[in-house]
């Protein structure tokens, strides 16, 4: 029972200490290469997401008094797929039949189930690429790491927290009290993990499996049964990631409903019925404030982790490379067409310019500086097709177009070239000043940013975290070259519990969070309540439960 | 600013490696002894308390626009103590204004601060000892263990959880990822830890001490500052607790205000709007279940961390031991009068007897033998003073009253000999059925306990757990010499999430919960919703927020 442990356990022994140290280190390679994949992984890949479209999709066994799926590939076509519903008491009462079998089976028996099935996955990253490109609009070689790989490396951070934290209670231990001079009072005393219940995941559009992973691991490794409620719009990734688990779950002995899938239709949803059962024990939640609120509201005594919203901002004070950091910002701007939770909205700079390696740039040259390079960086067809992807939800277009009339127009917004029928856009850049907030001090989710005139670097600092902590922010970024000023910044943004990413110039972008080194999300403003993956992620998923008797003399 | 830590830090390890390990093991001597405390430390203790009655009770530069105090010893005479009493909006505001300092302190800074508070209410023992027997009731040699020792290395416990917490990710790290032929690119990440705010701390009448420790320090050792909120009938133990928390801070240059006081008076309680306080981030709560739940249900965006009560419950199927297993059991039901939320209510007895070393016992002559087992424990009247002390509160007594005729009265409680104006019980014991749910089925606080006929020890076992899934049990024990039934009830009393302690008849009780090695309470049944003290107690009472820039070739 424990072989595919044994298997896994350097994987897992690895992905441990990484956490511990927090250098660069991954699981799963992010370069989708046929020499690492397999030569004909690729095409594999592709041929097999093709011949998912307009059919069924058959989870053996899985409750069902339905079908349900109307997924449209931002892309342009209709998926067609139909997956197998079921009502939340169906699922619920499934989920229960299947929890004392997972609950009694021991964390070392759950980790290795839950590593075989990340190394499942990882080994069909390309069918999950084509999945998620089409299903979120992301370009397929983000697709590729953000849905494949990297995912699966919060996955497996998740299990090496959730792997640590069971096991830092012995299973046995022997407590012998001293009596002065007589015979000690000796005691055997025996600790298991008990699961909370039923775990809800609570998938979202853009990142359907990066976004829950971690929780999903989580929850499943510590001992409880999972319902993974997809976003109606992106059900696929997420179904497959529920076959594979259920596949392995039933090859080890175990009951595939361990792990459900939760499918609804666009105005019939039931995660507020899912939310509000009595049964489920804890909620990982990936999307709005307005829900995620709603979510926490009414949650019960369910434990709920959530990432959110929130406002993410750049601070320009000074560089020393100007070339560099206009660069770096607007491939952030245009990475996913500013659909990422961890891409930058406000780019705060002083009014009366910057200091720079080129000399002294007034704040409408830094401005110019950063819409010509993201007219460079979309200037070929083809990159900017790989580089921005389609966008998610129409809604996202109509609030590029209504966020042109905030502001003075820096660098209009526009369809990318030769994608046919795809829904697109570039980045809007919109100056405005500091005061006004109706107009930046709003998440705009999607391709628009604004660069605000502020009086120095200083303010700008105090402005981003004020917004970071009255509207939550995940990222932050700062360009500076005064020391003294850079951490100034970096202690008045960890007041605000964001994350600083400073001077940033080169191939790393401050929307990029790696797993085992960088925590994503920190909980400690509105942006969430959670953080990946750290240890108070993980140890709440699970009790302690512990029996003693005394040792016969 | 790190010599406490330096000067604690023998102890702060051996408490990290004695809770990994989960032997026996104590920082704290429980032997109020002349040699280890000083030879006039008990005298002394007695002598400090004794000049307190009748005072104002100075914390200098406490807010406070009133004073309060209306302490009655269960033994008879008031204490007269005024306390410096503020608004909450007064506390809350001084919590804020001192929170940046102690944020910005480092962990082994704060650490070491805890270890010195620690050892200081150590050196205190004898005159806690007094302020816990005259608050709740407890015989003196109790209140010296439970209310000083005990409750230190509980509070030291927390320490050793946050500081294993607080250091897991490492302040600085090199990131270092390669690049295939290319340089590799290299981050340097920074992180710290950063509070929630400000932690509620309300304490309970019973165990003022032993149960606010864990949630008090763990709170200020992550750099949350506290608010320290007594039950209005036991202030003095947590009023010294405060006082010396101030002490120390003080000393080393920092606000006192980072440890408050919220008295108030019985009848315009001051808990509500300091739980609905949108300020207060975290609440540690030990009191009932009814008040609890209103507590969980009202505190916003606060983290909660609960002790409430349950039914604990004893199953007795069968016994090598039947003297050892009577006489053991008396002393639970005795120790402090039943007023430990540890104490046992409901003893399961088959209703066709046990087997045992002195032959076949029938269902009265159990309770018989338990009913005798109390009253040889309890002949002397000086030793029963030692055990069962006074009752806290006077509604217990009638509780104790009205319990009478809810069965077959096996043994009847009455006042203690030799006490004067104490308030105290010994033990009511009440033969009942299994199916009188009414009598047995809900939690009777205080000297009450109930004989329960049921078909086998398998029933009684069900019936147990059963009731711990209903209405929360913190301890549970067994009496049975068949392995197999001993293993399939520490599986169902798991189940039911509650520790099971088996065939004591020793020295040792099942009341007893030991630092270090016996989590108390799991929080995963109605008794509670957090253990003390495990990796998820601790965990949430902080954020890790990183910035991080890349390293220059």
């Amino acid at each position: 029972m424990t072989g595919l442990f044994e298997r896994h356990r350097p994987t897992l022994q690895a992905a441990v200490n990484a956490a511990a140290k927090r250098d660069y280190w991954s699981a799963y390679s992010e370069i989708p290469s046929g020499k690492i994949y397999g030569e004909t992984a690729k095409d594999d890949g592709l041929a097999i997401y093709k011949a998912r479209l307009g059919k069924f999709f058959n989870l053996p066994g899985h409750p069902a008094n339905d079908t349900v799926g109307a997924e449209v590939s931002p892309f342009g076509p209709s998926l067609g797929i139909a997956y197998p519903a079921a009502s939340v008491d169906m699922l619920v009462s499934a989920s229960r039949v299947a929890a004392p079998q997972w609950a009694s089976a021991s964390p070392e028996v759950r980790t290795g189930i839950c590593l075989e099935i990340l190394a499942r996955l990882n080994a069909r990253s390309f069918e999950m690429a084509n999945a998620v490109m089409h299903t979120t609009g992301q370009a397929f070689a983000m697709a590729f790491q953000a849905g494949g790989p990297h995912a699966q490396d919060r996955g497996l951070e998740a299990v090496a927290y959730a792997y640590a934290e069971m096991t830092r209670t012995p299973v046995q231990a022997t407590w012998t009290k001293p009596q002065g001079r007589g015979e000690p009072i000796v005691m055997e005393k025996h600790w298991r993990i008990v699961p909370r219940g039923v775990s809800l995941v609570i998938g979202c559009n853009t990142f359907p499996t990066w976004n829950s992973y971690p929780g999903l691991f989580a929850s499943l490794a510590t001992g409880n049964t999972l319902i993974v409620k997809p976003h109606p719009a992106a059900i696929l990734p997420l179904a497959i990631t529920v076959e594979i688990a259920r596949q392995v779950l039933v090859e080890e002995g175990f009951a595939a409903d361990i792990v459900l899938l939760a499918v609804d239709a666009p105005g019939s949803e039931i995660t507020k019925d899912l939310v509000q059962h009595p049964a489920i024990a804890i909620i990982d939640y990936t999307g709005s404030n307005s829900f995620g609120s709603w979510v926490r509201a009414n949650a019960g005594s369910a434990d709920v982790y959530t990432e959110e919203a929130g406002v993410n901002s750049i601070v320009i004070g000074a560089t020393d490379n100007f070339a560099g950091m206009c660069s770096n910002i607007a491939f952030s701007l245009s990475l996913y067409s500013g659909q990422m939770c961890t891409a930058p909205q406000d780019i705060f700079v002083p009014r009366d310019g910057i200091e720079t390696n080129e000399g002294h740039k007034s704040f409408d040259e830094v401005a110019a500086g950063i819409a010509a390079a993201v007219d460079g960086l979309l200037a070929d067809p083809a990159r900017a097709a790989g580089v921005c992807g389609a966008i998610a939800n129409p809604a996202t277009l109509a609030r590029v177009a209504s966020s042109r009339s905030l502001g003075r127009v820096v660098r209009d917004s526009a369809a990318l070239e030769g994608l046919g029928e795809a829904r697109t856009a570039t980045p809007l850049i919109v100056a405005v000043d500091a005061a006004d907030t109706d107009a930046y001090g709003e998440e705009r989710f999607g391709p628009i940013a604004f660069v605000v005139a502020v009086d120095d670097v200083a303010d700008g600092v105090n402005r981003a975290a004020e917004l970071a902590e009255r509207k939550g922010a995940i990222t932050a970024a700062l360009y500076e070259t005064n020391e003294a000023r850079i951490l100034a910044a970096a202690d008045r943004f960890a007041l605000a519990g964001v994350n600083l990413s400073v001077n940033l110039t080169g191939g790393i972008y401050v929307n990029q969070s790696a797993a085992f080194s960088d925590f994503h999300v920190t909980g400690a403003n509105p942006a969430g309540n959670a953080s990946l993956t750290d240890a108070a992620f993980v140890a709440n998923r699970f009790r302690v439960v512990m029996w003693r008797r005394p040792v016969a003399a």
